[in-house]
């Protein structure tokens, strides 16, 4: 049997995204969202029971301000004692890893999704899945945009705004669109 | 009898927000919003009836994930098939055209309106609206901001998290801000 | 008696945000921006009855669009007629002031928290708050982020999606990610 849209986009490669087992995971998502995002503001904080189940792996002390927007939620796996702020977005259709005591500033976002090039491809929803990995102790400010494909090291700092297209190293800090390091500290 | 201020929004002129007639319109345009994104969340993406209603015009298989913001919605045109991802904003005093099949990532904001320069007009609610073209089969990066006046061809490519300044020739990329072309493909 | 995580907060030295004061304090901001957030969406712009005793200081014409964002509230002072567009966000540890008919676009972002360098008191949620002063007749463009310790003087406008991480004199013009200042008008 031919490998599903679904197992295409697990294993990196190109893939449908008008796909029916997709679209149902994608349903699924938005109601564990929602129910995370209809938490009663003096509960917020710690992750809706429906969200914790949607998520590959997340310790027990993780902590998302509501809104949080995910893609399929299925890919996140999350540390101890992560943190995010309100309004971050994870379109997780790959792996998206982030470690330990880690930190998200206020409307981060995390792009694993790339369309084709061809705007022909493009157009019949053609697209690839590439992970994104951000250790432990990791400062990422508000604002921020992460590309698919990139890992970031333990313990850097990525400035507010920053658009980061390529690898961090570990205890570098970046800032920037395109992100680049400085030494500034 | 004068031009209203909604006359010369429309025409492309100097008006003054302060108006009565465009606050109607703009609390309208808070409604039809509210009710799209309020839809059960099994339910999102499709477009709500008051917000379809509202839409100068959009064809059937438009497809909006909320939250989804705009200022009037009375000037936006989308062909078929146009997607917007999560958390999308236009500020649409001016004419936003959107052609058929092109996306847009999480969080794209679409800005016509422009204060006046001088503070103390500004401070009277001067401002004007400059129209936004996006042509068919674009893929606008999460993140992006174009601001008004600017046309957007058929085929292009605008990378994540880019300010688009100027016009934008069909079939190229651009990234940064302010947003330049780059060969890379 | 030792100085606790909030007084020093408020003094502008390093403090524990893992505290039990603070927390509470998050708490009443979450349920006051909650309220805001959910007024009738023919209601909304007007400043809810919750947010308005929040905050330090909010004169009586304040216009805040739906959705809004803060994390203290109690900090933040804004004159006549300032207005916010959606979207916006304030992070004020620190305190904000917003002087009158300052124009926020939407998706604006103040951030006042710095979180350690060091990741090991990162992790231990030291950090530290640095106040943001923004004079009158300001049109801050849709999109920018504001770093704690900016100053913006009178009638300057800062272009969408800044990154403001330095002072703006009064009557400036300032664009991208840093912002630097533009001559054109």
């Amino acid at each position: 049997m031919p490998a599903s849209e679904r197992e295409k986009m697990a294993a990196g490669e190109w893939y449908c995204c008008l796909d029916h087992e997709l679209d149902i995971l994608r349903r699924q998502a938005r109601v564990a969202v929602h129910a995370h995002n209809s938490l009663p503001p003096d509960e917020r904080g710690a992750v809706a029971p429906a969200l914790r189940r949607l998520f590959a792996e997340a310790a027990p002390e993780v902590f998302i301000e509501a809104p949080f927007h995910c893609s399929y939620g299925i890919n996140i796996v999350l540390g101890e004692r992560v943190y995010f702020n309100a309004g971050c977005t994870i379109l997780d259709s790959g792996s998206v890893t982030i470690g330990d005591r880690t930190m998200l500033g206020p409307g981060v976002q995390i792009y694993c999704a790339e369309h084709h090039k061809d705007p022909a491809l493009r157009s019949e929803g053609i697209e690839i899945a590439r992970p994104v990995a951000i250790g432990s102790d990791v400062w990422i400010g508000g604002g921020t945009i992460i590309l698919g494909g990139v890992t970031i090291g333990d313990g850097a700092i990525v400035g507010a705004g920053a658009v980061v297209t390529k690898d961090v190293p570990a205890g570098a800090r970046v800032v920037g669109n395109p992100a680049r390091p400085i030494n500034r500290v």
